[in-house]
């Protein structure tokens, strides 16, 4: 038997006993941390919100609602603890205050924590806090992204030029060269639009754009086809942004868009990823002042499992190589 | 370049900011208007509401929520306000002591509008609201109409005899010849029910009415095919109940049924209309008092964008003509 | 005309008012129950959860929500008060400190209820409820059962052997003989696991495990074909655990899992039963605390109402024998 | 041991167990009721809200609170269901549709209970639902009261003329004479205005009107001194209008005014009532629309109790005469 | 009789009715604003937010809430729409993307509006939106200001030196010039504390500093005996913090402490301000998402209301000298 | 400078950031626990609640809530973690299942808890979690008590016979011989009775018995001067019931009783205690299901953190001599 970290057993406290932590998995300090493979980690940001606030708190009430989250996947039968280290690294340090000092903060503990060798995967957050994980996970070579969303995150600025908010990070991440666009693909986009020129650029650039009505009509399956074609066997994050799910499933976000996936539809596409060699990922844009009930957590953090599964998988598929 | 209304930029003002109006469109007093085409109302009355109330209170929250939506549509790129001359009117005068008081004052605030050459899109307010908008939108010839409800609103009296109530109007507005059945089409009809009466007297006039099970089976395009033929090229009404939406994506109604639609199946449905001659519309029945959050209010203002993008094509086919 | 139960009508007291029984039937004490067919009972007990409490409370929030009911079925047209003699027996005795006194006080009192030829269609409480009620329904010879469900509630035992909780009736009720596994089918079934271990008993034992991608990929008729093979023309229990249905449609339940079915497809699975001989039925799991807006139960108790249609429908079709 | 009805015993059904009536005390309907001295009734219609409607909700909502309302008196130690014969009536007859109707429907019930001796203590509905019953306890001679509210209800009309509203039933009573200016006392007298005409009435007419500011200087045993004095030994009436409480105590209320009484302030001036001779009372404008927790209701039914014990103790001095 | 602005009669929209402005008061834009003594402006900004943000909302609600407040006030019986001339000035631009923007802009709107003669009356927004504000009403001489709070904002910086958040705008303001400490008075500081650092500051400089203890102990009208000594006959600025208030009575806020105001207390206060030479004021931090019922709203905007009354009798008293 | 755990710091991670602990307090195992001087202890168990459930969950929503608390008390200025070494020692085990065993784990943990010289201050779960930890603190010799709730859990028995609830943990520490009566006074007692035997029972040990109107009538002050009193300079448990506020204080509780303390109040009460020899203490009966808004529980924790306050001095006095 490994010597992995295990969570904690509901035979010692009760699933929604103990001090809540990812998944119920040990907190480990990033300084402390040694042989960890993939690192749950909550940042507590939403510097680049432009609307309605709120996802700074999400990182609490995801590891709460993930308290339900049981060992075993479904389906797969993977038990990703079995299967590689898993660690709550905690939130990452973030400055409430300053959009560009909180950018370099993150960057710093990110890069840190991929220097260790490990594999992120966060909690947002709103999702300009992507880029500073894009950053670390794609400083040696631009990685692939999977990215679930209903908005394409690609808008060159905001408000007369600020060009860091939760509408910019994959254009940025793409301009810095830490994420290629050509192995880069957008699923669910949908809702009025100000313009054409994020969807023009995007498509200039290579980014594959699915709208929602595309997706519903090719169904999970065929849409992830494509997208394992497009990121191929190079490294790969997933970016789930909660707001992809229809608000009747994620009501608690700060850009909601009507006529957006299930969760059975995500769940799905999720579930294609395995053998994908994914070395990060991330769920943003949970509000919970906008859901104080933790719906929309609970449906945030299943998705984390979600991603968790292929991702350990890949980690011990490399470690047996 | 037109010299049509625009939206107020977010970039003078955030778009949560400013005095709420429908799609942060002007407000424009009826009395003062000129060179309107299409004039979006709030009325705010629920006179007819036979069990939950509070729809009267839900111009003001469904303003509030239209901020989310954005100028250009997802799909057609249709910019209604580059079409049109569009204004939000403000609330019309109701009676919240008398119902046939309250009829009168809407008649004749939409009798004054229709003068005007303005088509009304309207957001009630629970769905009685829609017949003084058909007596003056169909005063001329009787009007045809694409209605989405759980309910056909077909009943001839309540409670021992009472003629106008919110389950009623479109039977009250058959009788007086301002909307031809043979051109009426209900889609979503679904739940328990008293006795078969309202079904039947829909079908003895001609109403086309289509069961939620019908709907589902064969899909949004076969049902708006049929829609179409209905109601040809001749004046059409749209009214869209929010109830005709389960429950889960709009929980803020006073007579919920479950087993309704999903946003995106009625999103798939309103962009079926491009091309009819949509002289008016109306979203009615949200009720902010089941859904302080706004989530119901905010599938309401998405459906009227649904509605006002094909009105406002049609308006700019009449004028090119 | 028969001398039926009927339901207080609209017009005498508006479907809000009155003191709230099920479906606005009479209330009935069991002790003077005389020619009753089916007795709708509330079982305010919660002793089996294990996680977040509350469907003790789900009787009274129920009854609230069956107002909302009339009496005629939207597709099948059946008024089960026409068809059989219906009351509202009120709630069963519990014991809401001791869990085994519990369980000994719901099965006498199901036990005399159906002494008296009754069958019961009960309102949980958690899904430990059922177990007794199995005990008095499968008594003379074990019942088959269609069972909508997230989880099997196949489990041994919980936190280190106790064996009466909301997840392991069914596994109790296949050891006491009083439930035919191999007349039963489990439909729904989905979540992260512990292990194994529940799946592979039921599957030893002859239960037919459906889990959520097979229903939704064979949909509601292929599935319900299925199980009216499997349960045949012996009586058969209905169980609808509330989290069957996905968390946007109940969010009100102790252990919620996303990906689940739409009240839609629970509906068209539930139409599928006419003509079975069913015998009992219950949904459970309603948590108030976690809905106060009562949406959860009303998706309860039309659920409720769908399985009461095929069984009044049963009833009638056993007297004219 | 008399043999007046008891409440369900939590032994039996816990508390939060059976059908939900008024303090748990059996339903005996109307035209059955012999020996009743005290009918609670429920009044479940807001046909003269003009703002924000719901209190037709309350009734149903107010029961479910009522259970955790025990069968002693905190500080008098009276038992009512040991001094008087108490039953929950139900719910008596209304029009929603209609309100000269539905006045009239009220009152006939009224009429029709306090002819067979009982004393009502009614669950609104809005505030005009004391108008009717007012019109039957002061059939036969004009009653006192001690009315506490935060508005005088004593308009003249409303919206142009209409007389019948949740604003006016008090100047209707005094002007039918069945309510004795002279012996009334208004208490929590607060908020904006939009004239001083309803003061100047209510003064001209000999009414007491007690401003907040006053009863809060004064305190709770002040200002019921004064209030025995006015009402005296007559017939008198309480009516409890929760928004004389203030929001933070009692949310859910359709017309609240900040800088209330707390409970505890109200329920040390109900307690000064004991010896009053107090044909009737009522608690209206708990509306669960907006208050769907029930912490309005559970106020509500609390002040229900504080009347019930001395109407209560009335009635056994009555009796023992 | 004046001309000045008149609310929106509800004899012509009920209350509820119609686009929300303050308090119904016409919507005039600053720029073309003639002869106007009061300006109700929005500003929605929560910029300097360190903690749970959401201010940024708070104008469109307090509007909606705003609607329940009518023309007269219920102790000193003024009308303000009869001293003064008043208009909804709609909200203010902001950044929310960049805080020194933000203050530049909302400087330059207030300083426009206070060169035009208008006394600002605006409602937040976070606190530091006091600043940009007191720079406008404070540029000619500084002011004095009554602040309620339960914080003193007087912090020198935060998280390591950002010198302008909500918890620090009145340091600024008095290093700034634009605010004299000697003619300051905070009313209701409490809560656990980073240290004493704030606290000394504000002693020396001379501001006074009233805990919620000596408040409660003293009484409203010692305190504010003690505010007038202090800020006397100069000008004066009124900033209310909601979170003055006890969160029973204030739930929408950021940074709530316990063991707060009544809001009876605060009125009592408030109304000790006739006849102070009162030239702006604001009502902050209120949070619609921690608050979405609108009880917070709805104690901001009758507290607005409180303090429009004396600044309206200053500005009729000014007019008459 | 000492070497006791410090908070978290702000500066790190902002106070809404980081794995959520008692007052940002670290994390310590008990069985690593090395000179601790107070532990702060969640209880996640609700086993003995009687009618409406929840405060198994309320550790970590206190948990949550804590953040908000500052280092510094605003009116002693003690700082308790420059006094004392205070650490979050995570949730004590439990059983969710079983009564008696439950009881067992947490005495077993309690003592062990005593036996390392660690005084707990635990957040419950239900009152019936006081029994176990007084049977740790109360082993050596029977501790004083000073207890405010509204009830006085001395009740003998429920629901024919059951020893252990919720409602009679006290009357067992008297008959166990842990707890003095003699010195224990009960504060704040409210609400309908069944009978009066907990009082007698309860006064013919020897308990003061306050009920909140002499609480109210006497004051903070008054009532804690006695307090003082009668535990005197013995060990001294405090334990506090949130339901002792008034359910607008804390509406998150299974139990209201309304008319109780506001906040400002019991903080008076609680720092009235500063020199007594605290040897433990909680807070009990937060049930966060009942407020998901968490307003609840940050009152709880601030109440934590008043107990604290003196309980650090008291380790302080005892580490000096």
């Amino acid at each position: 038997m490994n010597e992995f970290n295990k969570p904690l057993s509901g035979l010692v406290t009760p699933r929604f006993g103990a001090i809540a932590t990812f998944m119920r998995m040990p907190h480990v300090d990033l300084d402390q941390a040694q042989g960890i493979d993939i690192g749950m980690v909550g940042i507590p940001w939403d510097g680049g919100t432009t609307n309605r606030p709120g996802p700074r708190h999400a990182p609490r009430q995801m590891r709460d609602a993930s308290s339900m989250v049981r060992p075993m996947h479904q389906t797969s039968h993977v038990v990703p603890s079995q299967l590689a280290n898993i660690a709550d690294l905690g939130d990452c340090p973030v400055n409430p205050a300053d959009v560009m000092d909180g950018l370099k903060r993150v960057e710093t503990y990110f890069k840190k924590l991929v220097a260790k060798g490990i594999r992120p995967l966060s909690a947002g957050g709103d999702h300009l806090c992507s880029l500073p994980v894009l950053r670390a996970v794609g400083e040696k070579e631009p990685v692939g992204m999977i990215h679930f969303d209903a908005h394409t995150d690609l808008y060159d600025g905001y408000f007369g030029g600020f060009k860091y908010t939760h509408g910019t990070p994959f254009r940025r991440a793409i301009e810095e060269g830490v994420l290629d666009p050509k192995r880069t693909i957008q699923i669910g986009l949908r809702g009025s639009m100000y313009d054409l020129d994020d969807f023009a650029w995007g498509e200039k650039m290579g980014v594959r754009l699915v709208r929602i009505e595309e997706a519903m009509e090719k169904g999970p399956k065929a849409i992830m086809a494509e997208a394992r074609r497009i990121v191929g066997d190079g490294p790969t994050y997933v970016s789930f942004d909660i707001d992809c799910l229809d608000p009747a499933y994620a009501p608690g976000t700060g850009t909601p868009e009507i006529g957006g996936f299930t969760t059975f539809q995500a769940q799905q596409m999720l579930r294609e990823m395995r053998g994908l060699h994914i070395v990060g990922g991330d769920v943003v844009e949970v509000s919970p002042p906008f859901d104080p009930s933790g719906v929309t957590a609970h449906a945030g953090v299943t998705m984390m499992f979600e991603i968790l599964c292929p991702m350990a998988e890949d980690v011990a598929k490399g470690r047996s190589k």
